[in-house]
Formats: structure tokens, C-alpha cells, sequence
């Protein structure tokens, strides 16, 4: 048998000692695990980037990977935790909003809260869940302890205000939801949506920057242009060619994206 | 029987491959060690800093588990490389204070020297003793070599000076010996010393500001509160509800935190 | 049989998932390959410093490790992806001069063009090769499919200018190529280059600067002092003791180092 897959994704950032005091939390039960750093640069407390992260990561990693996530200012306060198991990948996270992308983006789900303290750390602290509860848990979990002994089902989740692009007249709006290190603008416009849409005809709007239709690649195009293209997930996105568009546009996480046609 | 856990601490940063060629040092001899990033954002050549790392994450690591510690100012120089074990986990590290907090907090401990050039590169540059010394020392004593067989006991270790927190007419004064991503202010105020103080009824204070009693959690309190509570480590912090507190109170390491009561 | 090795060189940065993405790819098809990040930090779209990297760090591995470099502005456009065995490890990178200082210091090599669709993604992006054709690549390398297997052999591969050094009358020019955390100037002026030249009586300019002879350590100078070294690679570096010579010297990659004797 492969060893299980342990994800990570936080806000804890790499320079402190919060992630590998999760991961010896881990190893400490599952020696064998095999850990995967997603990211720790999350902007602190940024429940909206974690879930734009695991809803672009998830799909990539095989089916019983198991993904921890702890963006999590509500730690101490009464927010529960869950498991979710979404397309046969199980997520241990605070029930905050961040499992709002994958659970929207996937077919099946099932969701229990966490609360059986027989998988968790003997003490708890108040202000590290990370380490004392999510972690122990996923660690059990890849051992084969089922998702039922972790707790009831659980309903009601906190989940975020979905995005989603608005059609209007000849006209679709949707919203920057990432900027990647080298400028890239993606949006919230997926292919389901432009499949609708007469993409040769079409205009992208960016304030009063416009673009007319929708390249293949970066490299058809002279340096300096700033182009939309469908990038590596399916999603519509917006790139100054050997550039970084979020500086030399101007554009940051929620602006809108005006395609017309 | 698990893989072996073989930690890195650093202060080589995540840009440069120091790191990496440490791992490939570490996997040319055991390839199937299961190496452990702590952090390699310790402040160049700051052992205080890298020493309070060690001092956090040890304890959540398991026993047999390997750490590796490189911030080595002295590299090439008469500095001695040594190896303690300590409540059943072994350090590798140079000689020169970073394993102070470590050794303070366990109950057994046991040092040697690392002079037996058997367990070492072939060519040792004057630079660069993480990937040459330090690397193959650690996967030797993964793959179960005796410590004693490193070298001979090592005495009069050169720690760094303690910073243990001072008692006075009701008063306790610690200092700040870690800032964390979020701003957190990190003292050396453990749990052993808030038992000796009516805790209720304390004021704790950094130069101006001061703050009454010790909360439980950061969700209590509304945003921009600057509160004290006990870390998930079991010392005394200073945070400020969804701010950042080193920033925002001007604190800095080595800054003193008294608590009156 | 130890786990197959696969390393990670990038300039994703450790911020955005794209490096998990590729993670996923390779322990989709290898669960049991142990994978190792190099850095992510290259600046983005710099092949040089890509190249520096993995020339740096190859040789710490050991023998069938296989190396992945993504640094790719021309993904999407004709360049060719290719795999290159270079003294018993594979590297897996766009021909777009990445292999070049890896390709110098091997003494065998071997390289095909990867072209057969059976071992890369069912769905190939124009944007992430990275993803879906160079991790899936070495993830099939990794678990035995012959090198011959993926294409046919490769020539005319597109390799960087070297930048060796230059031997004049009483005189060597070399170039700074990396400049490291502590801001040492690392030249492409190796042993096979020192060894020709009487180093006890040269002095190592640097602009209007100058330093006499070559040091063995960092610890037999007073802090502050600029000192020349032979690195832990073997090659010339300029250094301040405790100091930042990048810094305090206003250097940049690619200025002369000029070798007098």
C-alpha cells in the first residue's frame, strides 16, 4: 500500500515553527505519512484566499488524499470543525468558509464534525487547533479510521458567498479571485461559462482596459501585451506578456471582469 | 519499522540550494530518510533566534526523531560540532548556544563530540559543514550508527546565557524572545512561573502599554484589543485581536515584559 | 528498493499552488516517489539563474535522482521539452538553456525529446507544462520507463552562452553568477581555473575594489573585512566577514571579477 498523502495549506507563513509543529504532530502518529507543503503564504486570516487555494490544488492529488487547511480566527471561539469528504478526498478544516470552492466544484459530499477528543491531542491548547485537533485527526484518519468515528454529520456549514459570474445582456461579469507571482489575473469565469459565449467575438474589460478575444498561448503575442487566455484550470485569465498585469493594470483580488460580446 | 525523521533548521533562507544540497547530502546515504523542513528563515547567523526555534518544535517531534541545526557563524573556525541527545531525540548542530533552550527544557541529556571523519563527506570544504559534517552525520545515525561512535563526550558546551524571567516585590519581568507571523509577541513567561502568581489579578506591561489579566482566547475580545493569554506552548503572549501587535505597540525581541500584581 | 528521488527547481514562488499542482501529478502516478524541493524562489522567467541552481545542487545528489526544472517563458510555443541524462541522473526541463551548466560539468550525457503523449496528462494545458507534461514525465521515469521511451534523440539543443572565464596576460575575467542570503558573490572561477594560477600573490578585483590573496575561512577576519574564498563548491567567492558583500559593495550578477598576479 502507497503511504497516505497529507496536505497542508495555512496562513502560518514559513518562517515560524506552527507547520512542523503540525507535522511532528503527524509523524507522531503516522510515521509513514507522506507530508505535502500546499502553501503557508495565505495573507493571515484570509479565509477567501485558503479556499481559492484548495479549490485550484485538490483536484491534482489522487482520490484518499487527505487535505488539512487552518486559516482560522475563530480558533477558542465555539466555530466547529469538520471533515469533509469530497470526491473521495477528505478535508480536516474549521468550518469557516474554507471548504466552500472544492465542495462547490465536486460531485459527492459528506460532512461530520469533528468531536471525538480520542483523536485529538491529549491537551489542547486554546489559540492551535492546527496542531492539537486537524493535525492528530488527519494523521488517524490516514490510518483508516473511519470518518464516522470523528463525529456526527454535519450540517449548515459556514460557507462563503459564492462568486459566481453574473450573465447580463450580450455580457457575462465576473470577478478576479487570484494573482499568482508573476501578475496573472484569474478569474471566476470558468469554461462552463465560455462555452455559452461567442469567445471569438468577445471583449474583456478591465476598467477601461479592453481586450479583444481570447488567445491560445503567451507566447503568440510581442512582449508587453496584455492578453486573456483560458489558463492551466479552465479559468479565464488576464496576463501581460513577459509582464505582471496586477502591477501595470492596477488590478487587485475582487475587481470585476466585464466580457461582452 | 517507520522511516527515519531527520529535521533542518536553518538560517540558508528558501531562495539559495543549501538547503537542497543538505537533503541530497542527508539521501545519498539514506534514502529513505523522511526529512522535515523546520525553518531556514532564522535571521543570518542569529543563534539566539535559532535556538527558541529548537526550543518550540522539538517536543512535537517523536522520540528517535533527528534534528539538524545550522546557523554557524563560526563554520571553519576551532568551533566544536556536537551531538546531544536529549529526552530521546538527537541534535546535530554546531557548538555554539543554539541547543541552550532545548537542553534547559529536558530531563536527560548526553553529548558528544563529532570528531570520527568516517561518518563524514570525503572532502570537507572550510564553508559549508551543514552539507559535508553535519548532513552525513545525521543519515549515519539514522540508519542506527551508535552515538558514541561519532566521538567523545563533549563538556563544557558553550551555551548561551539563559533569559529566564526575575521575580521581585510583586513582579515578574521576562522579555520577548519570539514575534511570529501574526505579530505575536512571545515571551519566556512560562506556565511553571504564572503558577507562583495570582494570575486574576495581574497587570501585564510592555513599557506604556499595559493590559489587565490573561485571557483564554482571541475570540473573546474585539478587534484591535491588545490582550496577554498563554500560547499554545505555555508562555505568556501579547497579541492584539486581529492585528498585529509587534507592529502595532512598536515591540521587538529582547523587549522586557513585567507582570505586576 | 529506496524511493525513487524527484526534485522540484522552479520560479513558482512558494506562494501560489502550482508547485503542489505538480506534486500532485508526479504522487497520482508514483504515491511512493519521495520529492524534494530545490527552490522556487528562481526570479520568474530567469533561465540563467535556473541554470546556476541546478549546476549548483545536482551533484549532491545521488546517482538515477531525477531532477525537474521549470522555468519556461515560451511554454505553449515550439521549444522543445527534453530529458537529459547527465552522469546517471535525469533532468526534465524545456530546451531552452536550463541544462547548460549541468550539461558543462558532466562528463556523459544523453538527451531525447519528450514527445510520447502516453506518459504526459490525458489534458494538456498551453500554459502549465510544468503540470501536465514534465511532472507526469518524471513520475513514469520514476518508476522504471526507459529514457528511450519517451522520444526520439535530441540535438541542437538551445544552450546559454558560457560564461567561463578568460585568461589574459598575467589575468583571468571571470563573472559573479550567483549572489547568495548572505550576500557572498559567487564567480564562475573554479579550481580547474585556480589551479593554473600562483593564488598567493593575486589580488581579486571587483570594480575600484580590491582583495589581496585567497582566505581559507570566514573566521580568521576581523567582521567587516571583504575577503576572496574558495567556496564549498569550488569555486572563488567575494565575502564580508559578518557583512553582506552584495550590499555593501554594490554588486550585481554578471559584473567582472578580475584575478591579477
Amino acid at each position: 500500500m502507497p503511504p497516505a498523502i497529507i496536505t497542508l495549506t495555512t496562513d502560518f507563513g514559513n518562517t515560524d515553527t506552527y507547520v512542523a509543529q503540525m507535522k511532528g504532530a503527524i509523524l507522531s502518529i503516522n510515521p509513514a505519512a507522506t507530508i505535502v507543503d500546499i502553501t503557508h503564504e495565505i495573507p493571515p486570516q484570509d479565509i477567501r484566499r485558503g479556499a481559492v487555494a484548495l479549490g485550484e490544488m485538490w483536484e491534482s492529488f489522487p482520490t484518499g488524499s487527505i487535505h488539512v487547511a487552518v486559516v482560522d480566527p475563530g480558533v477558542g471561539t465555539s466555530r466547529r470543525i469538520i471533515v469533509a469528504k469530497c470526491d473521495e478526498r477528505l478535508f480536516v478544516l474549521p468550518d469557516n468558509g474554507l471548504i466552500s470552492r472544492v465542495l462547490e466544484a465536486s460531485a459527492s459530499s459528506e460532512v461530520v464534525e469533528v468531536q471525538d477528543r480520542t483523536f485529538w491531542r491529549a491537551n489542547v491548547s486554546n489559540t492551535f487547533h492546527g496542531r492539537d485537533i486537524l493535525a492528530p485527526v488527519a494523521a488517524h484518519l490516514s490510518l483508516g479510521v473511519a470518518l464516522s468515528r470523528m463525529g456526527p454529520v454535519a450540517t449548515n456549514l459556514a460557507l462563503l458567498n459564492s462568486s459566481s459570474p453574473q450573465f447580463g445582456e450580450r455580457q457575462l461579469t465576473g470577478e478576479i479571485i487570484n494573482i499568482d507571482r508573476f501578475g496573472n489575473l484569474i478569474t471566476d469565469i470558468g469554461l462552463e461559462h465560455l462555452r455559452k459565449i461567442p469567445t471569438t467575438e468577445i471583449v474583456v474589460r478591465h476598467r477601461q482596459r479592453e481586450v479583444a478575444g481570447v488567445s491560445q498561448t503567451y507566447g503568440q503575442h510581442p512582449g508587453g501585451a496584455l492578453i486573456a487566455l483560458v489558463g492551466s484550470r479552465g479559468y479565464l485569465e488576464l496576463a501581460i506578456v513577459d509582464g505582471h498585469a496586477a502591477n501595470e493594470i492596477e488590478a487587485s483580488i475582487a475587481d470585476a471582469i466585464v466580457l461582452s460580446w
